[in-house]
C-alpha cells in the first residue's frame, strides 16, 4: 500500500505559527521533502526544525533562485520521481511549505505530477499575508472592501489599475521589484498609505513605512500592504521615522 | 499592572487547524471573549473547546445577525467595557476569533476600542480562504494570478467588473445573497469555474460545483472560489452531479 503525500502548510516562520496538524503530522512522517534555493538555507526547513523528533529521510528540492523562469521542470521532475519511489515502498511524504502551500506556493508543481497517482491532503498553513497585517496591528480588509493580492512582477500598467480600483492592496513577490514598485506607489500617491513587512513573525522581523525603508531592494520574503486611508497610523507606526 | 488583550485567530473550524501558539494562549488565559449570534453557538468558541483547560471566565459578546448594520455598536461597547475591567485587574483576555481576526474579522471592533489603551497582539490564524483551495485540491492563486478577495453583499455591477478582470476570485460573506451571487456568475459565464464550499474543514463541510448546489441560500460560514480555466477539474470533483 502507497504512502500519502502531505503538502505541510507551516505559517510566516514563527515554528509557533504552525498548526497542530501540521505538528503532529511532522512528528509522524518518515519522510520530509523542502524547497531550498541553490544558495542559502531552506526556510520551510527552518520552521519545521523545532518540531522535528529526528531521523527522517530528507528529500531536498534545490531550486535556482537567480531567474524567475517557472517551473524549473527538470528539478521538480527529479524530486517527483524521488517523492515517488518513497510513497510507492509505502512511506508517508511530507512536503513542507512556508506559509499557506495553495497560496502562490510551490508545493503546487509536485502536487500537479503526484496527487492523481497518491493519496494526497494540502494542509493549509497561516500565509504571510495574514500575519503581515497582524504585525502592522491594522485589519488588511474589513466590511465590504475590496483586497486584491498582486504579484510584483507584474507590469506598471497592470499594477496601476489594479491599485487603483482596490480598497486594499497586498504586494507580494517583492525581490527585485522593490524600487520600481516604491516608485510606481509613490506616482499614485499612496506612498503614505503603504507599509513594508520583512520576514514577518521572525526575530529578524522589519515593519516600517514604505515610504522610510533605506535600501532599493528587498529580500523574497517581503510584502507591501497598502492601506487606502490609512496614513494617519501608518506615521505612528514603531519602525517610522517620519 | 494590566493584562494583556489577545485577538486570537483559531483557523476555519478544525480544531487540529488552530496554531501552537494560539494553543499555548488557550491553555493560559484567565479570560475569553467570544462572538456569538443572538440565535445559536459560537464558531469560535467550539473551535477553542477541545483546548480550554476549563474555569477561565468567559464574556460572551452576543451580536445580532439579522441585519447587516455593522458595527453593533452597542454590543461591541458594552463587550469593550467587560474585557476592559478584567484587563484592568491584571487578567490576561483572549477574544476568539474564526479563522484569522484581521481578514474581514469583527475582532476589528474590540481592537479599535481596547488597542491603544493595553498591551494587544493579534494572533494569526489559517483563514477558511486558504483552508478551501486546500479542500478544493487546487491552487487559489499562483505564479503571477491576481487574487481578488470579494464579499457577497457588494452589487452587481461592481462584482461584474471585478469578476471580469481577476485570475482568481473568492466571494465571501455569502449568506441570503447566495442567489443573486450565482445568477451573477450564470450570466458571466462562469458557472462551470465555480466551487461552493460551506464549513470547511469541518465534519459538515460540503464542497462541490457552485452549478450543483440544491439550494437558493447559503450559511454564513460559506464561500465561493472563481478559478477561470477550472472547469476541467470541477467537474471531476467528488461532490460534483455532473
Amino acid at each position: 500500500m502507497s504512502g500519502k503525500l502531505y503538502g505541510l502548510g507551516l505559517g510566516p516562520g514563527d515554528p509557533d505559527l504552525i498548526t497542530l496538524k501540521a505538528f503532529k503530522i511532522l512528528q509522524a512522517v518518515p519522510v520530509i521533502a523542502w524547497p531550498a534555493p541553490d544558495t542559502g538555507a531552506s526556510f520551510a526547513r527552518s520552521i519545521a526544525t523545532p518540531h522535528l523528533p529526528g531521523g527522517q529521510t530528507e528529500i531536498p528540492i534545490v531550486v535556482p533562485m537567480r531567474t524567475e523562469r517557472f517551473p524549473a521542470r527538470d528539478v521538480y521532475d527529479k524530486a517527483s520521481v524521488e517523492i515517488a519511489a518513497e510513497l510507492d515502498a509505502g512511506r508517508d511524504v511530507a512536503v513542507l511549505c512556508e506559509g499557506d502551500p495553495f497560496f502562490y506556493g510551490s508545493f503546487m508543481y509536485v502536487f500537479e505530477r503526484l496527487a492523481e497517482r497518491y493519496d494526497t491532503e494540502v494542509v493549509p498553513g497561516v500565509s504571510s499575508m495574514m500575519a503581515a497585517a497582524s504585525a502592522a496591528g491594522r485589519p488588511l480588509a474589513a466590511r465590504n472592501d475590496v483586497l486584491t493580492v498582486l504579484p510584483g512582477p507584474l507590469g506598471d500598467q497592470e499594477l496601476t489599475n489594479r491599485i487603483n480600483t482596490a480598497d486594499a492592496v497586498a504586494i507580494i513577490k517583492i525581490g527585485r521589484h522593490f524600487k520600481r514598485l516604491r516608485g510606481l506607489i509613490e506616482s499614485l500617491n499612496l506612498l503614505p498609505h503603504a507599509i513594508y513587512v520583512e520576514r514577518v513573525s521572525l526575530d529578524a522581523e522589519r515593519l516600517m513605512p514604505l515610504a522610510d525603508v533605506p535600501e532599493d531592494t528587498a529580500p523574497y520574503f517581503s510584502m507591501i500592504l497598502i492601506y487606502k486611508g490609512g496614513e494617519d497610523w501608518i506615521h505612528a507606526l514603531p519602525g517610522s521615522t517620519a
